[in-house]
């Protein structure tokens, strides 16, 4: 039989030591046998990483193999899933075996650490690097997290500091400068976001809708209010900025940031006013913010209202692939 | 909210009027969410075509879109698997929407005839069109079809007459002629492969282990034999040649071309002694030939017999992305 660098590569993915009692069989066969678990919901979701659109071409292997699984399982936080398995199909210009090997070292890590085992995949050569991962995991019925149960009165959460990773783009591109004890938190909030997994589950009968946040706040909010029919009132100073990017920025460019940045990977969610309590109760428990941004109207739209009570206008609402 | 080509992109997506009471929620939110059955296992492959490496980028949209699916649900079928979900990874240059209606006319033609719902995408930016489903299939335990289960003496199968892809491809290379009443059904083989589903599951309980023919007969096979740990003695004068490869090359090229050519999507399969009966009489009623090439035998390796005793040496066993 011939040997190959296709085969070495098969032998990077294949050496995942996390193994899951629910794989019948893995990667190696024409397809992986899997044993879904009864009487739960599959919850599917894929991504795909472009070089040169969500990450550049020489960035860290690690963080791009840790970021292409991150932002699946922040789709299964997002739906109050628990991850289980997934698939890796890998474009690439040339076999590199230190970016190969370093690439799984983050992919594994973050797998590993979410009890994630890689069941099959393909790789074909092509002029850029792609990267297309397919996660997912179980819900109970009826507990999932979908976009459009938001209903007027409830109340809009987020987690974590979103605006971080637009912040590190925009310094990237030298529109922004960070003080330099900022520098390695801004980054890793760009290049190693943490999906929102325990925040999800604890959504579970919490939680009325709920997204992820990829494409920017008030896009993926957007996303809510249009399957929802509803709108949604935005209190701009309630935005819960980091240190760092409250001190890169001035006052209204980093809200900006904050609710245009994308690749945030947090969850923006609603919550009924009865449950509140329940959620602020559960969120004392989370290792990271979570935050009262607003609340849900009957009048359709997303307004943003300064402090002043008077309008915020963005020029653009997030990230636009063919925009 | 805005709107944007990217809107436009899910609308196509989201046109498959072909729904299964199985999805529980479909494309339009964070993740799919699916009601895998009771008592099944779930078997699940992926499969990326690039352009210019796959096929040309000025080639038909709608062949492209059925290609890019049938090439998974061959994956099912050599697993013995019913089709169900697939998902869509879909990067482009641009936007042109003629190509992307003709691609989902093609793509929906061939799910909505093997009942396969679309469940979820991602649609990203890049240089390259590159395109990567996911498909989704059932198969009751221990009826898959696995690449391990070949054992010396079982009988050596394959459906259809592999070679004319490869043919179709050497024809479009210049390097070889085909007489113009074959033109259309060999540009057929390639750009229109035919999954063999029935087969596939006509196949469970009788066929010890099956590969899809996708990188060449010869290279896929050798994957059964190192899965199995068994050798094969294949019978080159066997080889089920279609009127259009037989008449294009001389005889030996012919079945090299049958043996290496890649792109068939014909399944290569073992059938123990006791079972070759149950088998012909099933594929008596396949709408594809089923021949007999050879036997596994204990001794390791591929060995390539002519019809004088004499053994066929190849240069190359089949395609290598990276060779």
């Amino acid at each position: 039989m011939p040997t190959s660098e296709f085969s070495l590569i098969e032998r990077y993915f294949a050496a995942q030591r996390f193994q899951r009692p629910d794989v019948a069989l893995g990667i190696g066969d024409d397809c992986a046998l899997l044993l879904p678990p009864a009487g739960q919901q599959l919850a599917a979701t894929v991504d795909t990483l472009v070089a040169e659109v969500h990450f550049f071409a020489g960035a860290d292997p690690e963080g791009i193999g840790h970021k292409a699984l991150a932002v699946n399982l922040s789709d299964l936080a997002a739906m109050g899933a628990t991850p289980a398995w997934a698939t890796l199909a890998l474009t690439l210009p040339q076999v590199d075996e230190d970016w190969l090997a370093a690439f799984c070292r983050g992919l594994f890590a973050l797998a590993d650490r979410h009890g994630v085992q890689l069941i099959g995949g393909d790789t074909t050569h092509g002029s850029t690097t792609v990267i297309t991962i397919q996660a997912h995991g179980f819900v109970p019925p009826s507990q999932a997290l979908r976009r459009d149960g938001a209903r007027p009165g409830d109340d809009l959460y987020v987690t974590g500091t979103p605006g971080d990773a637009g912040l590190a783009l925009a310094a990237a591109f030298g529109k922004a400068a960070i003080a330099a004890h900022h520098e390695r938190y801004v980054r890793a909030r760009l290049e190693r976001p943490e999906p929102r997994l325990a925040p999800g589950l604890a959504l579970r009968g919490v939680a009325s809708a709920a997204i992820d946040v990829s494409d920017g706040l008030a896009q993926d909010l957007g996303h809510i209010l249009e399957r929802s029919r509803v709108g949604a009132r935005l209190e701009v100073e309630r935005l819960p900025l980091s240190p760092a990017l409250a001190t890169s920025l001035d006052r209204e460019a980093a809200a900006v940031t904050a609710l245009t940045g994308g690749d945030d990977y947090e969850l923006c969610f609603t919550v009924p006013p009865e449950r509140t309590v329940q959620l602020e109760r559960s969120a004392a428990e989370w290792d990271c913010r979570c935050t009262r941004i607003g609340v849900i109207t009957a009048e359709p739209g997303l307004r943003l209202t300064r402090a002043d009570g008077s309008a915020l206008h963005l020029d653009r609402w997030g990230y636009n692939h063919f925009g």
